[in-house]
């Protein structure tokens, strides 16, 4: 986090490029309102050329003390998340050199959680009923802090491209989501909003326009 | 190259059909303009039977001292290419005995490189920014020229179909090599025009109708 | 072929069930002109549930010296055909439990040979130009004739589901081999059509209704 850090606003039609594995490189990203959650939608387009067995951190959020809500490409090729402890696996499709759009929803109340894939609805697993997401914390694109501010791993760092990710802090619909898939319009995020988004670039990420 | 050449013009609604393992068959493309690049965008549709593990040489330009653009499919089965010096790789669903539609796009200013196979875009990689093809070279389809105008080898060449040969000296847009994809008018390709590029035939390769 | 033989005539709307591994089940073709080719295609709908490494005759056209025409799924998965001699090899998806459309075209004057999955060609390969397939033979279907009328070998026998094997005795097009594979209406073969075929059944082979 010694890096020098650019201060941005807005990346609508852009994409997010890490060329590299790096142990610096990452985009910080602040959040429109705090993020005490008991429910969230949370939607990416991303892809890699990273190999299969590597793991891959997709999203991180971090307070000081927990791994508040962490994605992740797991090394068996399975997709997971944790929220502050132990994680929730789910078998999708391979990321790849092309584009896949991945939503994730959570509700605190049933616990119900599944991974979204081009549209399509993983099977439901039911993870951590009754938690909730702490507030006042960092949330970062392309590398995973296994502290507050620090300690970075290269080995877990994203490759690849990044774009319109967004954050809702509720549950979309499954017509709200395949919406999305498709590029058609739908509420804008209230947590974050890929045309609004207030971001700050760190190391060596390109910002390049989506064709 | 001591075997015997012809000149023709012209392959629309072709396909060449290299039929077997040679060091001696080759097409020679001559371009419609010098290829000093400083960006570009090459497509080919390719079929081949060829194992997975087989280096396979998809398309070759050089000049006296440089391997100036040649693509490959690796023996690992990525996809890559090199502009005079070490190359970058991609991931793409494997080439099989089934056409593939093939795109290559590189641009210096940013180094932005991709491959677009059936229309669909790889995940984006900088490569070389700044760099600039070299003018004055030979471009062969089927061989791997390790000097100019000679050493090839025998478990390097092509073997296969290949077909639809276009060259541009800019990045098409998503749009256009989606349209080339389907068959569908765009312009003209400024470096090889496939509907009335001039080339030469060496050994073993035949010029079949496309049905 | 000391097993009872009976002769039908007609198979619209049939399939033949091959239910187990035999070294005497067999249908046996008559066709309808006399099998002097220097062209064909061949096309076949087919399903099998045997072992990937496991050799499979699917289509046998035996003279007396000659194994004239063979079409067979090798023990390393690729397909291939033999007129009299040795074969061409192609990759193509695996046969499986599900129907295959498969066609196969070849002509003596280019010597182009390929065959068409579910209305894809595969790559041409260039196989025996110049060569002529001999009249006066047997085809059978389920079994390889090591010698004419005999020596079988359970272990290349096929099982499975076979339905609509039509014959022509010159090249489809494309357009053509799609309407086939689509169902719709295309020129009746010439030297097979299922809907009329000759046809003599031995051993354990079941006429079932094609639903």
């Amino acid at each position: 986090f010694q890096a020098p850090v650019i201060d941005f606003l807005g990346l609508s039609e852009k994409v997010l490029v890490f060329p590299y594995e790096t142990d610096f490189s990452f985009v910080a990203l602040i959040p429109q309102k705090e993020m005490a959650l008991r429910a969230f939608t949370l939607c990416m387009r991303v892809a890699t050329e990273l190999p299969e067995e590597r793991q891959i951190i997709l999203f991180a959020y971090r307070t000081a003390d927990y791994d508040e809500l962490n994605v992740w490409r797991e090394k068996d090729g399975r997709v997971s998340f944790y929220l502050s402890g132990d994680g929730v696996f789910f078998r999708l499709p391979p990321l790849s050199t092309f584009r896949t759009s991945l939503c994730l929803t959570w509700e605190s109340r049933s616990g119900l959680a599944a991974f979204w894939a081009d549209g399509r609805r993983s099977t439901y697993q039911v993870y951590k009923p009754g938690h909730s997401v702490r507030p006042k914390g960092t949330v970062l694109l392309g590398q995973d802090p296994d502290k507050h501010l620090g300690g970075l791993e290269a080995t877990q760092s994203f490759v690849g491209e990044m774009t319109d990710v967004n954050m809702w802090d509720f549950v979309l619909s499954r017509s709200m989501i395949q919406a999305w898939h498709y590029g058609h319009k739908v509420p804008k995020g209230n947590i974050f909003d890929w045309a609004s988004l207030e971001y700050e670039l760190s190391g060596n990420v390109l910002v390049v326009d989506d064709d």
